[in-house]
């Protein structure tokens, strides 16, 4: 025992531009909510939390990097996820992210419809995910009330976003978030998509929370 | 169609002190099997293969450290592999490699049975998987028509073993195995124990050859 609440939420770490943070989004609802839990969505700078932790980004390697472009398709396939390697891979994301925490604040149940309007866009599209104004547009269609692309590009780039989503890679960092995805249940973290059938186990009581 | 036959063999590399590799080794032969498949072990020295593909140890960050050495644990559990993470963790593993290739050439039959004693030996009881005379002892079991430990131990160390461990360490390099376990079917990498289920669907049909 943990001593947490049996429905405590569940934290998903992710960033906008990765691809098994993509298949996750996918999925990581409705598994939770099966298990009669919430998830908190984190989307982060990933390249600024590995900065921190002084870990390499995961695509600078040549010989990784062609391995993992290779399995991204694979993956998408084997979960039944629609996935294109997007032009221009990997986009910048602090846009996204910053709207999404904006939305967070000011309209809260539209800032997960976003952020799939954004990660569907990008990875089934190639959508300009590193354009203000093509998240804007996102931001608009989720949350009509937030006004036109043009104004919510403003509200975007003003300094409050940005405050939020500093805070949160600060978070990110104390978390140890070394990776995208990262969910982490009760405290335990589970790295990879790769990892949701011991995150399907763990919500079953299947398998037993980790002890070290 | 890649042109080559349907049962061609499977390439499982390994190092001998990776857990995850170790996990691999449990069930990779029945897999294969189920499917037709046999399994060619190549064991090698991780870190020499990823200091030539210029890539960094695997534990070198303490972040991945601590989070890997829950998650070995955790895996072990959600596999039904028996495990404790050995005293001395990661230990030396050139003894244990040139015992393999000298087994490969000398007694083919008894090199799987050996390395199924060796990984077993060290993760389930901590055995000093680094050391000569236990893995001369190991081959000794395995095949004893070898010799005595002693006199084997004579044989690991020769000039032989060595060349042979070399060719497969430069083989790897060529097969740009950037982690442990790697298991190549068709030419095709699949990096992790995390990817036995993408294996299994790919052995049995259900999953389409990467085109990549």
């Amino acid at each position: 025992m943990t001593g947490m609440a049996p429905g405590a939420a569940i934290d998903f770490w992710f960033d906008f531009a990765s691809p098994y943070g993509y298949f996750m989004s996918e999925t990581i609802d409705a598994l939770a909510a099966q298990h009669g839990r919430r998830v908190r969505w984190r989307p982060v700078l990933l390249f600024a939390v590995l900065r921190t932790l002084e870990l390499p980004a995961p695509l600078e390697n040549a010989v990784k990097r062609d391995y993992m472009q290779r399995d991204f398709e694979r993956s998408a396939r084997f979960l039944g996820v629609a996935y294109r390697l997007p032009d221009g891979f990997p986009a910048t994301t602090q846009h996204a992210a910053r709207a999404f925490y904006l939305l967070e604040r000011d309209a809260p149940e539209t800032a997960v419809p976003f952020a799939h309007r954004a990660m569907r866009g990008y990875f089934r599209e190639s959508a300009a995910l590193g354009d203000l104004l093509q998240v804007a547009r996102w931001v608009a269609e989720a949350a009509p009330q937030m006004g036109d692309a043009e104004s919510i590009a403003g509200l975007i780039a003003a300094d409050t976003p940005k405050a939020l989503l500093a805070d949160a890679v600060q978070e990110a960092v104390r978390a140890r978030v070394f990776g995208s995805p990262l969910v982490v249940i009760d405290g335990e973290p589970f790295f990879g998509v790769d990892r949701l059938p011991q995150i399907e186990a763990r919500l079953a009581g299947r398998l037993a929370p980790s002890t070290l």
